[in-house]
């Protein structure tokens, strides 16, 4: 290695940048705010939406494709949605270049292209798209409408980070419309139960479903369900949000439908989405300083196996070998990879692998094959163990299920290590400013403590978890009664 | 069925719109140039990007994800590229919205975001990928480098079509890198015949493969290789188009590597691109008057299944049957939906599933259940037939072959048929004017008269095929002497 990975505890936001870029998920770019997301780093968001896609299509869900661009009018139909995004949106306002008379090679605006409305790049679709379901819609015959749709979208922040906040990314966002509000909210909750199920048993980490107090919904949202996880830093992670739009979204562009009864209603509307920033969570959640720690299912490279080898014949007895061992792997559908360059000796690639965070890696040497087995190495826990080449396809399709176990669990013990009721206020800013993770502490249920809270120290409130046990007490930090406690932490 | 559709002898154009529209392919949208992909259109897409996608990947490509938005200055970098790309460009000035105080509730740009330099969507994207590979090439051994993307990209078209030319659209553009100009040349070539491959063996569309007049030249470009396909009215439309950049994009954006003689040089470079204009090829390429005629392999819906009943209790057995036939289709693979909705009538299904081009669709009644039969109903010859109950998936996945083969011979034949050759440049306007199709004549190989013929007819050089007949003759058009015939056509 070039150079060392900054450890957790001593930079643990450089740690995660290193990891990122080192480990070869992703690149900044020319521009502000952008990233590039490499072949590696693709491969395994290709790996999360590819599984997700088939969750959703099982829940009765299709996909469809919406402009990029969104009228300034629209934004402005809702008003809290318009709020929430005017502040931080790319505008295109020309459609056109020139050559600069003043500069010799270079290029201006073209003042003759002035759009006489400016468009917005879509920082969510919710306009569009239901300015669009104004003309699909119109009986309860055609309700519920289930659309998905994987996309790019700009949001304008300022202060960005690799995967986590960047000025474009690449999300889905679920927009479906119903007869009742009933079946509406049935949908929000059950795309809820989709993504804890996508990120539970694919990306092995756990995670707090809940509903967002008035000041963390979506702009445009009656309720904004979400699902929290927490990093090794003890900071919260929010991977996923699922809106009840009420009738906001149909009142604003006009959507009715003839109901059974025969009478013109609004339609109930949801929208639903996650991001690539689901990697950096998994970066966050699983990694050490050694590397990446990929969860198995996911990975791009499940197993790589590496020859030790001193002469071209031993080479070529290993190769033959492993040929089999890949063809063995590949049958039962597992992601393996031979690193035979011979560019790097088989301690580099140890390291590099173990950087890549492939979740199994096997070692073959002559040794091995005298002895018909292989050494194993566990990135997950960094054990090396030997085991038998009879069988080994399905001996580590067995790991590779132990590993996904394994990281769930630690991930969950962490967790669940890291949700701290608190009764005080000073107790409130000691657990924040040293243990850190949630809090779970009474809160008077006003958007005002809310904010002071977050005002004095950064924390916010995650979720309400569903199934919150009620519970009289009160607010740790006005002292006015409270009937539950909720999830307050530091966040991504 | 509530409208007539537009026949092809009436009015082609308006034949395509409607079949686009009332297939449920797609939709017009709210922003000028800019269309709605609908399920069923993205479900037909989503089919080819998948087998593409596959493609990609067999030939040794890896996906990755960059920038949505192009600096400026960016643009400026490589001459040709800027001018072919500048004049058609949405420019994003500003990255913020403020309320307007003069307007309630209505939002202006706020001027005092405005960027310091202008950022264009993506038109194409080899500026931002060549600036990103300068920082990944240092030795030949990291090349050569085989990237894709699959994104949206906007081109600010003045005349826009569904599927064939809109404003935003989506594609796949590679971008290669490689230590030499051959290596490079082989790249294009074999990226040619992916695209030939798959349009023919997926979409049943003959293409010819040859490479660009100077004119019709990729900007930016030393050659580019491309594939065309002949649509129904004699028109032709380019499928795909594989570009060799010479060494182009590497010197405008400084990319060199250490190559094996321990020497700096730049690198040689590969793009290639398809996009959902070939929906809109295969739209008019194969369908008819009563609808769309959908290619078996890329079919949303390979199979319908329309119960023909009387009672509930026929419908009940009907329904029994049909379970078992569901899911021997899945079994081996077949995409096949069961339309027992009770909303409409056999007759307006059929209707329905013939607009919508399902290669095939099976009937079922009770008498059908008694002989043990079901009628079948080929779209592309509208032939109808009994089949027996025993092995019928097996007996369908043949029929979906041959429905295949025949949809690709009577393209072909109708392609074959429309290449004339012609002598004289009266004979090629009265045959550009009559029968269409591709025109086989000598040019004098000059830019001049090319765009005084494309001046006079609109017709241009489609292609120049690869592994031309050289022959001696005299340009059409000019007089000059000619060394091969080269292709003309109205082109989309």
């Amino acid at each position: 290695m070039a150079k060392e990975i900054t450890s957790r505890s001593t930079d643990y936001a450089q740690w995660y940048n290193d990891l990122v870029l080192r480990g070869g998920l992703a690149d900044y770019s020319a521009v502000r705010g952008c990233m590039v997301i490499k072949p590696y780093g693709y491969a395994l968001w290709e790996n999360m939406r590819d599984n997700m896609d088939r969750m959703f299509k099982e829940t009765g869900h299709v996909n469809a494709y919406f402009p990029l661009f969104v009228p300034r009018t629209f934004l402005e139909k809702e008003e809290g949605h318009a709020e929430g995004f005017a502040k931080e949106c790319a505008v295109v306002t020309h459609y056109r270049l020139k050559a600069n008379p003043d500069k010799k090679g270079e290029l201006m605006v073209d003042p003759e292209s002035k759009l006489e409305e400016e468009l917005i790049i879509r920082p969510t679709s919710e306009t569009v798209i239901w300015n669009a379901y104004r003309d699909w819609i119109q009986s309860y015959r055609d309700l519920p409408l289930l659309i998905n749709q994987w996309a790019n979208v700009v949001r304008w922040e300022m202060r960005t980070r690799l995967f986590l906040r960047t000025t474009e990314f690449l999300w889905q966002e679920g927009h479906t419309a119903h007869a009742t509000a009933e079946e509406a909210v049935e949908e929000t909750r059950k795309m809820l139960d989709v993504y804890a199920d996508f990120v539970e048993t694919y990306m092995a980490l756990p995670v707090i479903k809940g509903v967002k107090s008035a000041n963390e919904r979506f702009a445009g949202a009656v309720d904004t369900y979400c699902i929290e996880a927490l990093m090794q830093d003890g900071k919260a992670l929010q991977a996923g949000t699922s809106h009840f739009l009420g009738q906001n979204f149909s009142k604003a562009f006009d959507v009715k439908f003839l109901n059974k009864e025969n009478q013109q209603e609004f339609v109930w509307a949801t929208s639903w989405g996650t991001s690539t920033r689901l990697v950096g969570a998994l970066v966050m959640a699983h990694s050490d300083d050694q590397g990446l720690v990929l969860p198995p299912k996911i990975a791009p490279i499940q197993v790589v196996i590496v020859p030790i080898f001193k002469s071209d014949e031993q080479k070529a007895v290993i190769d033959m070998r492993v040929r089999e061992i890949m063809k063995d792997l590949k049958d039962i559908g597992i992601r393996a990879k031979y690193d035979d360059s011979d560019n790097n000796r088989p301690g580099w690639k140890f390291a590099e692998w173990e950087l890549k965070g492939v979740p199994v890696r096997i070692a073959i040497g002559p040794k091995d094959l005298e002895n018909n087995v292989v050494e194993i190495a566990r990135r997950d826990t960094k054990e090396k163990h030997s085991a038998s080449m009879e069988a080994l396809a399905f001996y580590i399709k067995g790991l590779l299920d132990e590993i996904h176990t394994n990281m769930y669990n630690k991930a969950r013990d962490y967790r669940d290590a890291h949700i701290t009721p608190v009764d005080t206020w000073d107790e409130f800013k000691k657990v924040l400013e040293g243990k850190g993770g949630f809090i779970s502490a009474h809160w008077d249920g006003t958007s005002e403590t809310e904010e002071k809270i977050k005002e004095e120290t950064k924390a916010t409130i995650r979720c309400i978890p569903l199934n919150n046990p009620q519970e009289a007490g009160t607010c740790i930090y006005s002292g006015k009664p409270s009937k539950e406690r909720v999830l307050f932490a530091l966040a991504y």
